[in-house]
């Protein structure tokens, strides 16, 4: 993979600890390789499982660059990853975002294939079916969630399948609910999106509703410490009660992530006093979700790089998507899913499941806007992160790094 | 005329029999060599001889990519082709798309011109009239079309002014009226709005309202082909009493074309029983044009690479015009053409004239578009062409490259 | 710094005393040039100093390229230029675009900084409040007028300063009001505005208003220059007795601007008998500006390359600013100025002061988009300018050339 002549040149003026050069952010030649070596090499969360529940139901996931992979159930119950063009003249099997579907017949010359992509007919041409079945994608369900990988040999993912589907077990997500689904547009590069969801410094003064729920982003002070320790003891006790898997973390601040080996992490953190979930008053949302029997699991995060992190509290999950859409606009949907049984209007409202998250979420993004607006005056000169409060971020820009090839 | 290096990395990449490897229908440079190398090396299309009747008349000719050149009937009656830009600081000299005037004078400093594109008057300055002239643009009429060559060293077209003219001789485009005129901007690359073009096998599912008007796009079995045989046979009968042109074609399917050394052609075939022209219900939807005495003439198809279709049926004609606006955009004006003496109202009526073409060609534009969005998809690999039902499609990559220098 | 091949190229096409080739207007590798040779190397007019009275009072100065300076007066009563990105991950410290404020505090982690820009916060990180303080750039105040320099190395201008100082004494722009502003987006390569600009050969036929009030602007016959040299023995008396500045002009015709060493002028020029000011009648709009006592001072005009140009009358000045936004658009400002003790609806009324410059701006704006039009056509030749009447136009692109790198 050629790497970019700019790369090369924005890397030389990168200093360690500090922010990423500008060209970063901007340069179309950068972004064209990130879409090669990262985005197309890597595990993308693309949705939740519950969006193909029964054969032949399918969801598409596309990107801004072309890309488009239909993920559909199999008469087997495997789910499918089919690159989303037809093997004939390239026109798409699949024009509708979801649905359902027996088999797929392309609408420009009626080529058909089956649900796994064999090729079934294409007119009584003389062609090789074996050769001309729809191109697959890699896929996989981990704990009720969709990866998807785009390009060629994907990377093993056992261990994330163990670890991420451990900490999923409880939640119960791949018999849950989207109870609602926000797309937005946010004009800034995905990597700034990353780096502000990887520390909680802007916290404080830019998310007052987050800052309640969560002690962990308090100040670090040794007060602060103590009282956090106090709290997760006891939370640790209510998990062991409650058979809750054992991902939990006792240490205050963000869980070190990401990192050139590990491109996924989940950890479980009690919510402050007065919080049994990420609402915001504190106050349940929704019913338990899965199989956990009361409201005091705290919050359970997990992340995967490029693009995905998820918080979710004992009654609902929100999940967060990051897709690329040239270098100054970033596409994210959140998504937010409550228990299979739930129904709106008797057992919650959207209106009181929404806000919290809601708010946080576009609370970042308008940061982002305004940090990608900063980053685009020829003036902006790197600085430093700080060891202590932004560690997460310079691992963030390491894991980057090694990724693009630039470590 | 530099080859950019990314058409030749997607020249290694394409494989005979297949279609064109995505970068065709999307990179820029390869699109920038196209206008260079075909676009400005064609004879185009640009209107009909009655959108400049009398000395004066004019209409104007433009591409996106800043191509403008006015096409002014001059006094002795013959028309011009000039380029729409002063040769003091370059202002277009006309800015209006069609009208008519006595001179060109310069909205900026009223430097002058004859209608042939003389400079008359430059403000007193000592300018070389002979050296300052507006740029001719060789233009040719035939049959009542308007070719123009936008670059240096028009190719000669004395072969294609007989085939075409004699073609056309009855239909009196030339003395017609312009019924309607429809504008559209299809994204997709201009060559993937000539491979659909090129073939039928998409017309059976595409396009209902053709095919009952059409037979030859009927399946190519035994049965058809005896039928159509039988049907031309007819035909040819009638077409002599009529003393309508040789042009017949006594083949079912497409007429082969093009072809490196053919960027032209013409055929007639005969309709489907029932119609006697291209009308939803193949009842006649204007009087007979020009000098045919009958409606029943069948279809007569003409076409030149790289921008101009027509279906003519006895009292009627649509003339189809391409455009490049990018690798990424089609502009496509779609012409009805009617006997220059018809009247709307009292001969025919727009609301039956228009829908055959009108429905046919947004089948095709939609086709098109998701075609085009299929091709950007990165999983795209170029299939295998039918050699029994798209071997004009063949016939149109192997002229392109041809032409854009790549065989 | 890199001069990109595409300028060389265009620059081996230019021919002495004609048009720019087209590159120079359309390509954005020309364009980036120019931004790092120009328009991060030359003063650049701003606004003016009564939009920042007091201290704190503040404006920000924002190319689409992405720089962005905040102008800002500090308790001392200097004018301060700083560069808006916060020093720790670049999010602008000021993101209204005028205003007042003690201080800027970052909105993402409060970084703070004091009006002249040292760090004065950094939420206890250990950072050298030294080596973190917002960029400086360059400003200077000149008879009210601001300029900045956005790059390194600031040029000299202690003459421009003397000598427009001198010019603009009297006007008390200083101590202004300003009455109106409107901003244009105009589809023009910025070199075509200034070479609209630096020609009134198009004014006969372009601006009515303009040519009854100036008289400079009419033919070049020995008659019009008698009568010309007449009236300016006389206003030279007048302003003698005004005790006006020196700066006054007895050629009709254009004064000489700009050259490779001269990036500033300023000539005092009589307007028609029967004009007092630049006014659609002639007749004043606006109480005497400044230090003036009479109406009757003629009309002072400036310039500075590559931005700015002034009209001014005894009772009003008229601004405009030019910023590029890409080779194919240029963003302009043009500010309406009165004396500062005037009142509106009192003293004097936007529908009277606005027409002459609002009529006699977008009549120009609409010459340089048609212009621009032209250029884009690849059949544009440039064509040879005027000795007589273009001479400043051939001065603007030789002061180009010299500093794009080209002479």
């Amino acid at each position: 993979m050629a790497v970019p002549a700019r790369f090369r040149q924005a890397l030389a003026e990168h200093r360690s600890g500090y922010a990423l050069p500008r060209a970063f952010a901007l340069d179309p030649d950068i972004h064209e390789h990130e879409l090669a070596a990262i985005w197309r090499q890597s595990w993308l969360f693309a949705g939740v499982s519950v969006q193909a529940r029964k054969p032949g139901d399918f969801f598409r996931f596309d990107l801004d660059a072309g890309d488009s992979v239909v993920l559909v159930r199999d008469r087997d119950g495997q789910l499918r990853g089919l690159h989303n063009t037809c093997r004939h003249r390239g026109m798409p099997v699949c024009p509708q975002a979801s649905g359902r579907v027996r088999r797929w017949v392309c609408p420009y010359h009626q080529w058909s294939y089956a649900l796994d992509g064999r090729l079934l007919g294409s007119g009584g041409e003389e062609v090789d079916p074996r050769e001309f079945g729809l191109r697959r994608a890699p896929v996989a369900e981990i704990g009720g969630l969709v990866f998807v990988w785009l390009g060629d040999a994907p990377a093993p993912l056992d261990e994330a399948a163990r670890g991420l589907g451990a900490a999923l077990a409880a939640q119960g997500l791949d018999r849950a609910r989207v109870a609602h689904t926000i797309d937005y547009g946010v004009r800034a590069n995905w990597k700034l999106v990353w780096e502000n969801n990887r520390e909680c410094w802007h916290c404080h003064a830019g998310h007052p509703e987050y800052i309640r729920a969560n002690f962990d982003a308090a100040p670090d002070t040794p007060h602060h410490r103590r009282r956090a320790a106090a709290r997760a003891a006891e939370h640790a006790v209510a998990l062991a009660e409650l058979e809750a898997p054992a991902a939990a973390h006792d240490e205050p601040g963000l869980f070190r992530f990401p990192s050139p080996g590990r491109w996924w992490s989940a950890n479980r953190t009690p919510l402050s006093d007065g919080f049994v979930t990420e609402s915001v008053d504190g106050r349940p949302v929704a019913p338990v979700m899965g199989d956990y029997r009361s409201h005091d699991v705290g919050t359970l995060r997990l992340r995967t790089v490029p693009n995905f992190w998820c918080h979710a509290s004992a009654d609902h999950a929100v999940l967060t998507r990051l897709l690329p859409a040239g270098p100054e606009l970033t596409r994210i949907r959140v998504m937010w899913l409550v228990d299979g049984s739930a129904e709106p209007g008797r057992d919650y409202d959207v209106d009181r499941l929404l806000p919290f998250w809601r708010l946080t979420s576009e609370q970042d993004w308008d940061l982002c806007e305004r940090n990608h607006v900063g980053v685009r005056n020829p003036a902006f000169e790197p600085g430093p992160y700080s060891p202590r409060r932004e560690y997460n971020v310079m691992a963030f820009v390491e894991w980057y790094l090694a990724r693009i090839g630039g470590a």
